[in-house]
């Protein structure tokens, strides 16, 4: 089959690989119908995510075909129409039975992570992958959603309500601020009123952004870049600050922002991937009941957000700007890796 | 009356002052039964908290007996014996009807903090205090609970509870570690135990305070001046670290330690008021489904915490080592700033 391989640091291919094939009894074969690229895949050819190594076949996020079960195998069937859910749960480990599979301590995630398809083991960027504890990490698609509906359940929807509304605590009634609306900020944007949030600000530099943050559900828009931003955000609460802000960049600057406007008793729910440490003002926060989450994704709450698409309630569809077709994936590449310049948000890849 | 009234940095003096006299139809006259020194008025008298000013009666923790009510002052009578609550709660601003009232909006705390004794008005280290917002701010001492035990819930024994316990998460099996065995951090050792933790590890520079810590509820002790500390926490656990770990020091490298011990789904509960910034290892953290949370007591648990003291079931005058006469107020402060020398803890300073 074809793949997209990684070969260090800034080098990739589409090139022949061998058929991925049943390994464990619980896994399952899975042809790709719909993949994508994730900014995470950007910081694995960057060299930032050393666990990866060369002959790595990319990618977390997919909606495919079974093509395959493995004999311990009962409640999926060759020709289910699945996503592949970004974090595999073994199901029977200390993490996995408190429902934090993001830190599944299996053999196959060596590294305590559930993080494991295009990192440990291959992944989605390819024309068939093995998914091992398909039981576990495989959702059928209901008749009636899309691929481009579905993959955003692989990773991006349940992260932004996981790390950033459920972490996030957010409250009916709440004032929300997002700093930064790429695909994951507007994954919390579109999920905060699952909580009743009155009011959802979505920050960011660019101006189009913004304007996509509107139709995802931001109720108010605030550009960072102006001097008064911050007076603008406290003059949409009563001035002591948001209830909730996420951030979404993964840079010092804008977890500092949303450290700054949070108000006494709120929460700083990160989602960002972060390069390096930041400064944490404790001498004044000490005092301001405030609680700052992270988190990897668990995936737990897919099959919420699934139902909720199936019913039309959320359309995740939006978040694909480009598609394309899997012997093209070079040309996805080089799109989604000008994102500021071609405005891409998420690809679909099909075959 | 006499009282302590501090006249700027490094001044002090037990002098003559006013009686206090109701101002609001809220307040009640306490005549102060025992006082005690917290490491905040340290603070206060080094000149770290600039909101106190010259002239102002320290003091935030107090038992005593209601001389005179104010004329809207029902459920409280002259003669009641009161716990003095270090945090004032006017019971209706946004923050109060949220239940936390350490950020109440009253006027008479016009920084959004409801620690105003000894702050923002004259405090509790005086023969008489005025008491505003009384119903909402004192608890009525059970025949029964001595003076000694009552002036622990004040302050340390709910800061400890709500700060490290609650916000801390602590659930039925977990391991706790408490970075700093100081009267806050024992505080949060004897009350784990509410909440079901299965072991409470005391971490602390000095032997003679782990030994303390033991009788407290410690199960376990390490001195964090071994090379080895963090491998002997980490052999207490399954090698993940703690499911909560407290700061209850208030310096940079006792945050670390918190930060460095925690395990995937873990929270890291800050109790020390610090005076500088730290360094938050976000490239670690951001994966590692962590919270860490700040707080000022709002002593919403005290009538909890009093109910079990009235049964036995928690003792908190074992932590006074020292007994004075409010008149040998100064003899006090001498023995309590020199508690690494005199093994103060908390101090009794009675009529």
């Amino acid at each position: 089959m074809k793949a997209l391989v990684y070969h260090g640091p800034g080098k990739k291919a589409w090139e022949d690989v061998p058929d991925p094939r049943i390994i464990d009894a619980t896994d399952v074969i899975v042809r790709i119908d719909t993949t994508t690229i994730c900014g995470t895949d950007l910081h694995i050819l960057k060299g930032d995510v050393p666990a990866v190594t060369d002959g790595r076949i990319l990618g977390h996020e997919g909606v495919g075909t079974i093509t395959e079960i493995g004999s311990a195998v009962n409640q999926l069937a060759v020709g289910d129409r699945v996503i592949i859910s970004c974090v595999s749960a073994c199901g029977s480990c200390s993490y996995c039975q408190q429902r934090l599979p993001s830190h599944c301590l299996s053999p196959e995630g060596a590294e305590g992570v559930g993080w494991i398809f295009g990192h440990l083991i291959d992944g989605t960027q390819a024309e068939y992958t093995r998914v091992p504890f398909a039981e576990n990490s495989l959702h059928k698609l209901p008749e009636g959603v899309s691929d481009e509906a579905g993959i955003m359940l692989s990773d991006i929807l349940p992260t932004g309500f996981e790390i950033g509304v459920r972490n996030g605590r957010v409250k009916p009634g709440d004032v929300v601020a997002v700093i930064g609306a790429g695909p994951v900020g507007l994954s919390t944007i579109m999920t905060a009123g699952l909580y009743g949030a009155s009011r959802v600000i979505a920050i960011d530099l660019d101006d189009n952004r913004l304007e996509q943050a509107k139709r995802f559900g931001a109720t108010d828009v605030v550009n960072n870049g102006a001097a008064d931003w911050k007076e603008q955000v406290m003059a949409m609460t009563d001035g002591l600050g948001v209830d909730t802000s996420m951030e979404a960049v993964g840079i010092p600057a804008t977890f500092t922002a949303a450290v700054d406007i949070i108000r006494p008793g709120g929460t700083v729910a990160n989602l960002g991937v972060h390069g390096t440490s930041v400064d944490l003002p404790l001498q004044d926060l000490w005092i301001k009941d405030i609680a700052i989450t992270t988190g990897l994704v668990s995936a737990t709450t897919t099959p919420m957000l699934l139902k909720l698409v199936a019913q039309g309630k959320l359309s995740p569809e939006q978040f694909v700007t480009h598609r394309f077709k899997l012997d093209d994936f070079m040309d996805a590449y080089d799109t989604f890796g000008r994102a500021a310049e071609t405005k891409a948000m998420k690809l679909a890849i099909s075959r």
